[in-house]
């Protein structure tokens, strides 16, 4: 029997190298290492640097990890915002972040749209940061990058800061625009989770000190202060998940060896197909008509009938797609990450064009 | 060359099974099923009976899974403390923690002391929270059975959180004592590093009500009331560390298999063989004299030349053994976890026994 292929939007597919990284890691008995021994610290620096290789970024960016995009969220909330703040929701998790806020007392705004999502109001351009999604995981929408550069030009006070969490790398943007930006790892780079990965400007870390100067909490072992200070010196305040830093660091060396412009490319490439084998099935049709906005990575299609019978006729075959996010039984994602091949992906459209359910 | 072991205080060597768990579970595609799947609910419903069995837990105690023992510091003093806490402090972990309730402002007092650790001062039997530490690892001091018995008995109207990272299962306690208890899996458990264990019990959840009652704020996706109600349904709030999960879920079989009685007899044996290896070496002497607070799990020894001497001739024979904590360089820290077999702490001590360095 063949092996299953996960096209699901995260946990997905293990990039398709992960595998001899963990052999590896316990050949080299990478889990065991002391995070306080010169060892950890090399392995630190040596991800950080892929990152910012992969990233393109200058000295005026830092990185941290934590543990998920859901820890990043709150860690916004308590280091970069002390009263106000923006958020663009175009689905659950834009609006999770929204959500959040407000169990912080946070006096945030939320502006919903799905059609036109990135109608910017400039009424609320001071406004302490502005939230924005690259890629919505549960309905498929995206932001274009043009909209990043509007936001940019409008919220010239504000900290933007950007979701990439499904989107990165696969669809780029330029990152000048942004003042902090963070992705978890299970989605387009393919690896276990349970590790989130947060980029900020130095402009986060003055609004952080501004926090902290008017006495406000901002957390403890993760404040972005702490991240920052033990960061310049490769370690981490707590004991981490080495073992994600470890995959982490190699399946960006080995999409760096590939180089991310092809990786960008091919990602167009198999969205165009499996765009054109949804809009063909009679069965299935785009959530999201306007192609400007609809994501390239996690693809979201109506069914007319209960997905489930399409879902589990392609298990059948091997083949795992993702159900509708929430309780949603007429809806589908598939997932277009880095891992999965032209090959696997059009052999996916190929069988789903083929299966009346 | 024979393979290096890990007798360093965590991360340490990894309990003997998890290969052939980590083997598994990507066979099984562990790494790759969403969060949300049945397969995920059935393997987290898994983890938390063996956690239960292990503790032989009632009804009363329940369960939640965070990232690290640091965020569970964290998760205690946003849910469980309005105003004011008392922290035992004998070492650097037990410090750390009441430095982070300084940090969320709380009314906190610290009672620091080394040889006579757990004097308690009635005068404070009305704080929200004590914190106890059954095994400070920095120090290796104890906290003795009886003397948490002694904190329950006076200590009526308070929670009691005892921080058991690096001393549970190998150290017992009797739970009904403590009100909530916690570690994370790269101690005693030999997992690799990126999960923490919460056990709280129903005390803990009317607290975090009280507190939210009183409009405090007590976090967003890891709140204990978000933790707990997800907890429920066998869910996590973000993607969590389903690998760590899955691996802490095969572990603790393995362990129960073996039977925790063993396991409890088995370090008490080794433990012995460490002090006695100790205190018969001429450049080396326990850090802790009183033995019935010296830790049976993790052994700091003071070295009357710089540690690094022995550790490096020890290093050369692949055995790992720890420094002293922070930056003392005159010592040691053995670690005496439910993977080191009687054989490996029997070689270890002998060759430190034949080491003049």
């Amino acid at each position: 029997m063949s092996k299953k292929i996960y096209f699901t939007p995260g946990p997905s597919q293990l990039y398709f190298t992960v595998e001899e990284h963990i052999k590896n890691a316990l050949k080299k008995n990478i889990l065991s290492i002391s995070h306080r021994s010169k060892t950890f610290k090399i392995l630190y620096e040596e991800c950080i640097e892929n990152i910012k290789i992969l990233f393109n970024l200058n000295k005026n960016y830092h990185i941290a990890f934590t543990s998920s995009a859901n820890e990043i969220w709150e860690r916004i909330i308590q280091n970069l915002i002390v009263k106000t703040s923006i958020h663009y929701v175009n689905g659950s998790f834009s609006k999770k972040f929204y959500d959040y806020t407000k169990m912080y007392n946070i006096n945030s705004k939320i502006i919903e749209s799905f059609n036109k999502p990135y109608n910017y109001n400039i009424e609320y351009s001071n406004e302490e940061l502005i939230a924005i999604t690259l890629n919505e995981t549960s309905t498929g929408i995206s932001c274009p990058n043009d909209k990043i550069i509007e936001a940019r030009s409008k919220f010239k006070n504000s900290l933007i800061a950007l979701d990439c969490v499904s989107g990165t790398p696969s669809i780029p943007f330029e990152i000048k625009n942004v003042d902090t930006f963070y992705f978890s790892v299970q989605k387009c780079f393919g690896l276990p989770s349970g590790l989130g990965v947060w980029i900020y400007n130095n402009e986060c870390i003055d609004r952080c000190f501004d926090k902290i100067n008017k006495k406000e909490i901002v957390g403890s072992y993760h404040s972005l202060i702490k991240l920052n200070e033990l960061g310049k010196k490769n370690q981490t305040p707590e004991t981490p998940n080495v073992f994600g830093i470890y995959l982490l660091k190699n399946v960006i060396n080995d999409m760096l060896k590939k180089g991310i412009v092809n990786i960008i490319n091919e990602t167009n490439y198999k969205s165009k197909i499996i765009d054109f084998t949804i809009k063909n099935h009679p069965q299935i049709s785009h959530l999201i008509k306007n192609e400007a906005i609809r994501s390239k990575t996690v693809k979201v299609a109506n069914t007319n009938k209960k997905s489930n019978y399409l879902i589990d006729k392609l298990i059948n075959q091997n083949l795992i797609i993702g159900k509708g996010y929430g309780n949603n039984d007429y809806q589908i994602r598939i997932a277009n990450f880095p891992t999965h091949s032209k090959e696997n992906i059009e052999m996916l459209c190929d069988i789903i064009s083929r299966t009346e359910f």
